[in-house]
């Protein structure tokens, strides 16, 4: 995009799509960037349907946790912002973005550990501006509902929380971002203890040796698509529904 | 405590318990520092089976969020600090306490929102001192086995998430501090709607009007000491465990 | 106080206390946090007279200096914040509670080394939110009239300087707090050498052993109670006087 | 990448290179990124001849000035951040990245304006982990050398400070991104006076209306070509010659 | 200096004068800069006697405050930093100076509201650089004694805190810089209403109208020197006391 | 200048010039504040011909750089500061000179590294106070004409790059300040390597051994009045041209 393309799309009152992923370990057979290409995909699939653009992505997100699966910043090639960077940087964004005239954002993030700081860079630029925006803040994967869940895991479904670089992940990326799976490379592993709490520094048996702490062998293009078109679907009925009326 | 008892008690290694809360609406039956008041009183519960001491509490937290039931900034009385502020406060905090000598630390949150940014906190004050330290972060209520909630709950239990000022805050403050809960003023709320994503600024409809978003009527003093019992057994176990070996 | 205590206190235009101490060494016979009940118990007292409501104390507060009689930041259990980390503190409290609507404010500070950051952090949330905002910042202490001091210590008042969990806060604890004072562990002590400039790093000659430099044998309930009795009248006068009039 | 190969790469002391552009207008013809695509092709090119690998590019700079070309902050698009935040960001990458193990650092940037702080964010984590590390920091296109300058330009070079979206960068990106110029939106512009100082805010004759301060028009693939030609060569040799060796 | 002074200064381990004032209205007759004047020419003197160079002075400090006499940033001229501005500057140029090699310091202040920041500034250089320093920080009117007080003042003396641009200043400037003080412009002035706390934002009768709040007509050049003398005499003995032997 | 001169510029609109330069080595020749003490010469001789007073100047400015010519943070003296300090300090100087009153601004830097930054500074306050500001940032060097350059140096000019310390700085503060110009410690040295890029940390080839990177011999007192009756011409003109409109 040239900056007319911006100026048309901001005349337009285009919903602007901001998508913030993490750069953190996806196990051996996906790349440290899937917290990025999974919402990135999703964004392009809306946008295919309803007017909406899509600002540079944001490639590097809050610390990585033991508990939500990441494995915390123990991996070669984590490589994550401290809250007061991650807030001040989404604060500079949204200021700029904002100024452009934008008014409605659609910010899809890939990493669970984003989400309350995305929130705070965003009000901290709508106050300094005083602007009227209106903003869905979106985990994608919580979009997905248990009718498709079970379709998908049988009985098996392990909570969210351990859901990283697992079946859902690798299934999405199968379907968005097939040349970056290396399929081959899969083993499911887990760690020998699973934590109510967090202990600082983590023991070594409550994170698994390769990084998966879930079943990743299960993955298929098919599980992939099926997520995927739910997630667009509610996506644009969320855009219809919560960005099209003024602030209530 | 005085000067001399810390003194005494880092020369004991003991263990040192800091509570985080918030200062944030709890409905019109309970206080604001609700989030203060239950791992407080938790860890004195502790304090008298384990060589424990406690700092004095710290009573503002994270920003509110809408979808872990607080209702986000939009109350009376809700106050709350933005994330720079809060993990360089608990920096200082670790900064002094590891300077004291400090070296195994249970932290104790009763406020959902605070939990990556402890950690943070923590980990450069850790850093800054190359200090050999040792800690748990616990979210109180995350202690509670399935078993329980199953008893206390029977089908019921709607999630941790709208889990705010309800039957769990309810009974665990109606056995702790009594004279704080107002029975009489339990009605129950919810919101019309909830949601899957964050919509900023949030709709009237997602937000409960009493800021209570589930049923504080079926609270007891009977199931808050039940679930308190289990949460205290299960912290004794944890630093039996996790905080009387070194660093692996 | 629920939520809906606040929103009732703020539709009457009552006067908000904020009361700011810190974790202070005071001695082997005073609390740490001496600094916090003393101006608490002070707001309470002044809350049985006029329309006021008192937030949640602050417990931390800025660097002690051995200069101001704290003995600076060597003795265990001292736990302070950076003057960043106490202002922007600050300055988020004051932002919620202006946006809450509150508009009189009576700060009440037990800790000499807050004063400054303190009007710094309320300037900076009026300047953020343009609120016509009146406020009092008080030293309690710099409320007792030269004839009570004369009174109460004869010839020999040693400023208060070095009135550090001396006779003044030990007789105020008396009053307020007695089941916290352990006067079977008064012992006088003084610093060999008292400076007129700060040494970095500080001689240990220029701090008293148990960390009271001046004399907290003489104190009495009754000297409490006179000292309170007077600063109690001067702040009713002083909110009277100063805060229901508009800005001049 | 997955975090093996980032194992492999760190134990094999590979080069990291760290790509650093921005998100800036660059004329109707060119993208927002364009200061990204074009190091990120350079990078690959190095990388096709030595051992080098990439870590995700940084799409967002620092401020655009007036005098160095891009308009300052006064195009849609335009989305920049402050100088404590970059800074901040670097800081917290090259901490990652150095607690990694990397040692040796290509920082290539494509915008002018990021030059400084680039140095200050390495310099931070490299003092706060005391690692011995070795880096360049580059602005690939001071490495053209006059002789190509002269080739490309004949008599016409008007200074590297005004070639904004101009002969160079148009060339560069028809070599390296051809998909993304659009030729036929080409129109050389200028601004009607040009400044020895800055003016703040910038009066509008002081910008060029389509935001190409020079000739575009001149801009050809082999031209592209030819200076990638040169400055891969010479990152290469720079490499081979100040990364292999230790710090003097 | 050149910086083969400087290096030669280090060499010698001399002791390097650091002064910190403001810019701060200080009457119609004095300038602006009165507070660095004062304590570098006392540096100067002292320079005359002892080895010791002197850096750079710092001429803008910390906010003004109404009680201590400068009127608060009420003043056209005042011109002030917040405090994590002027810790920051000052953490940035002890970093230097102590990387430089400088281990012994005389901090001369001449503007009250610093006291507090400098210490902190001082320290956070110190912990960072692990370095072995010794500083003295010194307000230089607290080394007047309460016999030169007498022989000055008479019975009149008013506090120390508002004594601004009064007597003191006024005749140490006479003696120091005679040629920047208009003697015919000094007006005695004093405000209506003295404060034992700060009202924000303070009534305009607690301020002096021309900015002085106490007998500037009292001052001579004779009362300046013979309070300079004694400074200067009381900083030699403490710096060959306090700064010549290691930390204790 | 007194607080009341203050007011009388501000009500007559002067033009408020601030002066912006470094501590930095300048060979064994010039004082470390050759940076300030040019552009305040400058700043004097233009308040002789049009209406402008001048701030206190700020006499520390941002990290030297290796290749334009201070060789870096590495020589005794050059004492620096961080980006945000910077940045911190100029917002607060431009937030307090705009509340004041003052609209029109010369701001001249003195060293090359600050110039990015100041503008920052600048806009932050602009924007905080929504002020209707004009400003001109000027590196005085960049006001030279080529006719001059070329009559001063003849084919010789090296860039201003490598200009420190050199013909020009030196001529100039023999102009202006000749008591402070040590000729007769004059060599002229330079780099056995110039660079195309940063290398961190520097090779010490890349650094001359006395500071100077260019011939400081060939300068003359003549010289030195020729660049600063041209440059001063030039401000006037720009004052009169750029700071008397209003914003267009």
């Amino acid at each position: 995009m040239s900056w007319k393309d911006v100026q048309r799309a901001q005349s337009e009152n285009s919903v602007l799509a901001v998508v913030i992923g993490s750069t953190e370990q996806h196990g051996p057979h996906l790349p440290l960037c899937t917290d990025v290409y999974i919402p990135l995909g999703i964004a392009e699939r809306v946008a295919s349907r309803i007017n909406l653009i899509i600002a540079p992505p944001i490639t590097y997100g809050y610390y990585s946790q033991v508990r939500s699966g990441g494995g915390g910043e123990n991996f070669p090639g984590t490589t994550s912002l401290r809250s007061a960077t991650l807030v001040g940087f989404l604060t500079d964004i949204f200021n700029a973005l904002t100024r452009h005239g934008f008014k409605r954002f659609l910010i899809l993030s890939g990493h669970y550990e984003n989400s309350q700081l995305i929130g705070e860079g965003l009000q901290q630029a709508i106050e300094s501006h005083a602007t009227e925006v209106r903003a869905l803040l979106v985990n994608y994967w919580e979009l997905i509902p248990s009718r498709i869940i079970n379709e998908v895991y049988g009985e098996d479904f392990p909570g969210w929380e351990i859901e990283h670089a697992g079946l859902a992940e690798t299934s999405m990326m199968m379907a968005l971002r097939p040349e970056l799976v290396r399929a081959e490379l899969i083993r499911d592993d887990t760690s020998a203890r699973r934590l109510e709490y967090d202990i600082i520094p983590p023991p070594s048996n409550t994170i698994p040796k390769n990084g998966v702490p879930w079943k990743a062998s299960l993955a298929t293009k098919g599980k992939g698509e099926l997520m995927l078109r739910e997630i667009v679907d509610r996506l644009v009925e969320a855009v219809n529904k919560d960005l099209n009326t003024g602030p209530s």
